[in-house]
């Protein structure tokens, strides 16, 4: 099973890789760790395979880059090397139970650069977790704005994205939480009097969502406290089951 | 007139600042500019104000941080001088015709950053600017991509968002992109029978967008060459004379 941690800088992805990885192997299972950043400095996993064995932002900085420019230029040369980074990555796959994938620090450089959709176009079906975190859930159109990110990484990447909330230590309670992200009904008519532009564009992209889009699971979890990940667990077993329909 | 320059690091978000700027300029204009990117090295400009005096990404990598960590630190000082830049920005705001706002190079930082829609909400009606170039337009999907993208934009940072295809300097003929960033029953149709789940969701998507959001112009630019500046003025002219409907 190929999973792959995908969010902002900051989200929780390498934290999560880890100890999601250690509750794993706590379990029984084997897992395989891939790390995919060319940005980090240290890691709490011992990668199988590691992009930074072929490039680093640090190294691209020493030759003269900015640290922006620095972490396109990386990605360009990892483009190069693709072939070996898919075929690697499957061969992880035949090895062991789970493949858990670290994605580049900033989530743009995965959305958007060449590199990462035609190394996910190679798998036959990886589950993309989505993280986020409470920070960014401030006004109600952030939910909106989160619900309607997860597709986009999906059209983008091809591939069954699944919406977490990580840190879900940091807030008392996630019902508030849970009725946004997981009641569109609720979310829509919450929106519908909203008299701001921000409020009506929210507004009727959720209200195009409830209907084109079938209902998505959501999770929560708190990687620091291990909370939620026999939910993740089960998710990608049910994603590995039945192909993608995580209704 | 406030014009906010956004897209991910190596859309030209700077260059066409600059060159902008610059034909602004020759017209007569009187223009300021402004940057908000703490990780860009040199600029093709004179920047009014500068974040790079309170904070670089340099500097916080020299405290011991990763680039990523260094960019996300960098932002989260920044926000507690959030009442500063937004009145300096108000403040050119009044003393010229044209404010250019140069955003940071990774685009998620203005995305997810608080700084960024917490500064972007103190100011009226500012104009964004989405900045795409021809390389991430390779699939059918991708123009459904960049299409939600511009509205999650908006709806993000609440503010009336133009998607603009730039460099167009490297490609043959704009026809294509045209076609397909513009004609929204074209890219559906188009999609309609692709038998992929790619396929599927993007025309879900599109589908719903086409029912639920009021048709944008999309602009043409090569910032290089100095093409679709007209343009982008007159949309900025019929932005601050009509309050936000550039259907």
């Amino acid at each position: 099973m190929l999973i792959v941690f995908l969010g902002t800088a900051g989200s929780g992805k390498t934290t999560l890789t880890g100890e999601f990885g250690k509750h794993l192997e706590d379990e029984g299972h084997t897992v395989s760790y891939v790390n995919l950043d060319t940005g980090v400095r240290s890691l709490p996993y011992k990668p199988d395979l590691d992009v930074r064995n072929t490039i680093t932002v640090d190294d691209v900085m020493k030759e003269g880059y900015g640290p922006n420019g620095a972490i396109v230029e990386s990605y360009d040369r990892l483009l190069e090397r693709l072939e070996y980074y898919s075929s690697s990555i499957s061969k992880l796959e035949k090895e062991s139970d789970y493949v858990l994938i670290d994605t580049p620090g900033q989530m743009e450089t995965f959305l958007f650069h060449e590199f990462a959709w035609r190394l996910m176009e190679r798998f036959d079906a990886p589950l993309v977790v989505y993280l986020f975190d409470p920070g960014i859930l401030q006004r109600i159109y952030d939910f909106c704005f989160v619900r309607f990110f997860g597709l986009l990484i999906e059209l983008r990447l091809a591939s069954t994205t699944i919406p977490v909330l990580n840190k879900i230590d940091v807030v008392d309670s996630i019902e508030r939480y849970r009725r946004y992200l997981e009641d569109m009904n609720y979310l829509t008519s919450r929106l519908k009097f909203d008299p701001s532009m921000q409020g009506y564009l929210a507004y009727r992209l959720c209200s195009a969502l409830l209907e084109a889009i079938s209902p998505v699971r959501v999770l929560y979890i708190s990687a620091k406290e291990h909370v939620g990940f026999e939910d993740l667990e089960t998710i990608a077993h049910e994603h590995y089951c039945t192909c993608g329909d995580l209704t």
